[in-house]
């Protein structure tokens, strides 16, 4: 099967909310899936989830988890090179029909990582490999190349009431 | 913990994926879903994926597989108040704390669910459960009730190079 490339991007809730759907539909059908998250550390609920997927869902964590915004630290750069590497490997052993690289774009847009990294991942990914891009903020270029491309518009969140993120909805 | 009204819709790729993301993270906190499809009827691999949560996500569907578009029958009518009678009894028993109303806003559309049973269901919900509304073409009274609203916008779709729903991506 022919390969693509998807990104989710925009301010509105449901990117990284897809891109978790589209693991767990992917399982379903027996593919590989592996999940790479620029930003995130720690054990979310989604993380407890996919345990039970553990045999075709691989998750991997590339933030320090302290990094939000302003300008990442060498320990972040660094964090985030060693998953470049290793998304690198990942896609030239070609064992994962399905690969996810969860906030990307953020990644990109903040300076952890080049968006040359990013692009040069997209244009040597193996055929098969579909490759899923998250994250507010997609560049022009990444938008150019992508086969598909939804926007996550955000017309109303909860949180403008002050809702919080909560355990098992949001984390 | 308090429920909010979540709403996806719009013309973009993610919406269905975004709800089974989000009832996976749930399940993945201990929380009870309860997933009703009112459009589709088979084995999706999200079904097939699901069954390894069938301790705590449930999904139902009410759809009969075959209508699409034009007027439903009526056969297609009755399957839709059952899924609508069934929603309102489990939503009384209130032992799901997530409830997913998968292509809902269609259902209003093309008159398979009248908007103010749907509306009646939201203004009714018991105050923990999170509800969850799918599907393009969200009525400007469901948006207005709604606690987060996201559109997803269609920016660019590989359907559009001729590309066909693929098992494991889209269904």
């Amino acid at each position: 099967m022919k390969g693509y490339v998807q990104v989710y991007t925009g301010n509105g809730k449901g990117k990284t909310t897809a891109a978790l759907g589209l693991s767990i539909r992917a399982a379903g059908a027996g593919l590989n899936v592996f999940i790479a998250q620029f930003l995130k550390m720690g054990d979310y609920s989604e993380i407890t989830a996919l345990k039970r997927f553990s045999d075709l869902i691989t998750i991997e964590q590339y933030g320090l988890g302290k990094f939000i915004k302003g300008k990442p630290s060498d320990e972040d750069m660094d964090a985030a090179q060693k998953g470049l590497k290793r998304i690198k490997d990942i896609l030239s052993v070609n064992e994962h029909q399905v690969v996810i690289l969860e906030e990307a774009n953020v990644a990109v847009s903040c300076g952890l990582i080049q968006k040359d990294d990013l692009l040069n991942i997209i244009k040597t990914k193996p055929e098969n490999v579909e490759l899923v891009i998250t994250g507010r903020g997609a560049i022009s270029e990444i938008i150019e190349i992508a086969d598909l491309v939804t926007e996550m518009k955000e017309i109303k969140h909860y949180y403008q009431k002050g809702v919080r993120a909560r355990v098992g909805i949001e984390k």
